[in-house]
């Protein structure tokens, strides 16, 4: 089962509920786009591969909705839809780049609707195929950066849940485990959705690698003690120098590796890097509903007084930016780039 | 109701349980200093000036609870408690400095064993009163740092619930409010036992100051976008040098507070400096049970998957060591000490 999964019989999106795990493991089907865009805002599919490759497929599904049969209705019911998909999160660039990717072949295919709607599917599968094998080469690459004996410290969760299949920083680690390298890594449980503690711990079960979870607060003690030979992330969108947008807690957690002489690589598909932005002072940070801080799993265990819970006196970054100068390479699937990123990224982008 | 208080009429240490706050207030009473001592690992209890009024207090218990006639006797029966009481949190120094300040009270008072029980009580209430009049006075100084319109960050709990009364970093925010001065509080929720959203967040509403909770991980961002104008931390043990063992993610703080520039302030009674102690290194960091960072607040809400929770794959290091370097002052009673804090701190601390 992949984490995003298109069903040829039903012409439905099939996609893993990732906000019940570890607790519970259900499959949930779409047949209609908002639904869909309301699904990725609440976090159903999280991950920016996983996102990109779902919004592809609500294209197709957009598609289908549509009763136009001439193409030029089809392609404005697909304009609509593109824009209701696009506006569910703002910081990950993947969403924007299969939406224009799949938006590009229904303006581009020739024939009537049903050869765009047609060409539509075919493009969105495309992009969710091409994701497993770009993750499998860019775990190639990163595998080579982990040593036998290695303790890892892995942000927020960016394994096959976070993509359609396989993984991008969790990838990495996956990869080296196949080869057969010891490998144990310390979880950062990535407050406040959890995700590594939730999504990230249980995809290590299933692989069979060894793990501890900590508090985010933690990192800095085992990077400050020599316990932690390397940090790897997954970014939401990367700048052209180099800076990295990625799970909130991300740019403490480089500081500290830094701090240590700890290597910090963020490992990104090249549809994730915005040649388009100079620097991640331009990358828009979504702010999420205070409810995920004071609410701790939606489980009615409220952790905060009364005035907070009333009024909603939280603050939610999804996000932070790392800048360049703390990281010490990018691994793509065309292999890594390191310093001077400004440089570098852009020969590996090709 | 302070925090800790001793009851004149039953003979018992009253102390608020910690565990249950913002949910419910409760006040716990002893009569036994073992399940005092309990009670301080178990964090009924936690906050470095309350930890040591709570351990003389256990001494003022040992002493009731001894039925030794003669002084000697009585003696070696606080010396066990004593040493039953040190072993419940390693990190504090003042759980060690209340000790010995009520112990060498205890072996140079004249007179009989009734003698000696009396003296031990008045030491043990000298210690708790001497504390809140401390902290006003660290927070007189502290609060001169603050700047009307201010937005400052703080971490764990260092108000009241960490001290007999008043508070450290808390106090100087809740002087510099009491003040006139407009201040508004980002809580780090501090991760994993909350002490920020359940215990800070609940004081700030207690005094009307403004304030919103964040995840630890978002304190980076709140930096970077200049969001924050100051840090104000407590301290558990602050070595010779000027490094600061604190409740852990401390150091990620003061390293996000430091690459933007952004003042980082611990407060700390000078019964926490331990000049023994060349530097941080040296200070014993406490490993706490893993369940801890599996099991949010004990409430059945497991958001680990199975392998962790039936192994107790965590990691649950309580405190880190903020190096000097990025510390921008020590607030004490005796006023701020300032770099080289080699030289400062001694002078302040006398």
């Amino acid at each position: 089962m992949r984490t995003v999964q298109w069903n040829d019989q039903t012409n439905q999106l099939e996609m893993i509920d990732q906000r019940i795990l570890p607790g519970a493991f259900e499959i949930i089907s779409y047949s209609d786009y908002h639904v869909l865009a309301q699904a990725i805002k609440d976090m159903v599919v999280r991950g920016a591969p996983a996102i990109g490759a779902a919004a592809g497929f609500g294209l197709a599904l957009a598609s289908l909705q549509s009763s136009a049969r001439d193409v030029n209705a089809l392609r404005a019911d697909l304009t609509v839809a593109s824009e209701v998909l696009h506006a569910a999160r703002p910081t990950a660039v993947n969403l924007a780049w299969a939406l224009k990717r799949v938006m590009s072949v229904a303006a581009t295919t020739s024939g009537g609707a049903e050869d765009v709607r047609a060409a539509v599917l075919t493009e969105a599968q495309r992009i969710a195929d091409e994701d497993v094998e770009i993750n499998q080469r860019m775990a190639r690459h990163g595998a080579e950066l982990i040593h036998d004996g290695d303790t890892v410290i892995h942000h927020c969760n960016t394994g096959a849940l976070a993509t359609v299949d396989w993984g991008t920083a969790l990838g990495v680690i996956r990869m080296a485990h196949v080869q057969g390298k010891r490998v144990h890594v310390l979880v950062d449980e990535t407050r406040p959705r959890l995700q590594g503690a939730r999504l990230t711990a249980w995809e290590l079960e299933q692989y069979g690698i060894p793990y501890e979870i900590i508090s985010d607060n933690a990192a800095g003690y085992f990077l400050q003690t020599g316990q932690a030979q390397k940090c790897f992330v997954g970014s939401d969108r990367t700048a052209a120098n180099g800076d990295v947008a990625n799970k909130i807690g991300t740019y403490m957690l480089a500081l500290a590796a830094h701090d240590n002489g700890v290597p910090f690589y963020p490992v990104v598909p090249t549809s994730t890097i915005d040649l388009s932005l100079a620097n991640g002072d331009l990358i828009p940070i979504e702010e999420r509903n205070p409810d995920e801080v004071l609410d701790l799993q939606k489980a009615g265990i409220f952790t905060a007084p009364a005035g907070a819970r009333e009024n909603g006196w939280a603050r939610n970054p999804a996000f932070d930016v790392t800048p360049a100068r703390l990281v010490t390479g990018i691994v793509t699937e065309n292999g890594v780039a390191y310093p001077p990123l400004e440089k570098n990224l852009r020969r590996v982008v090709g």
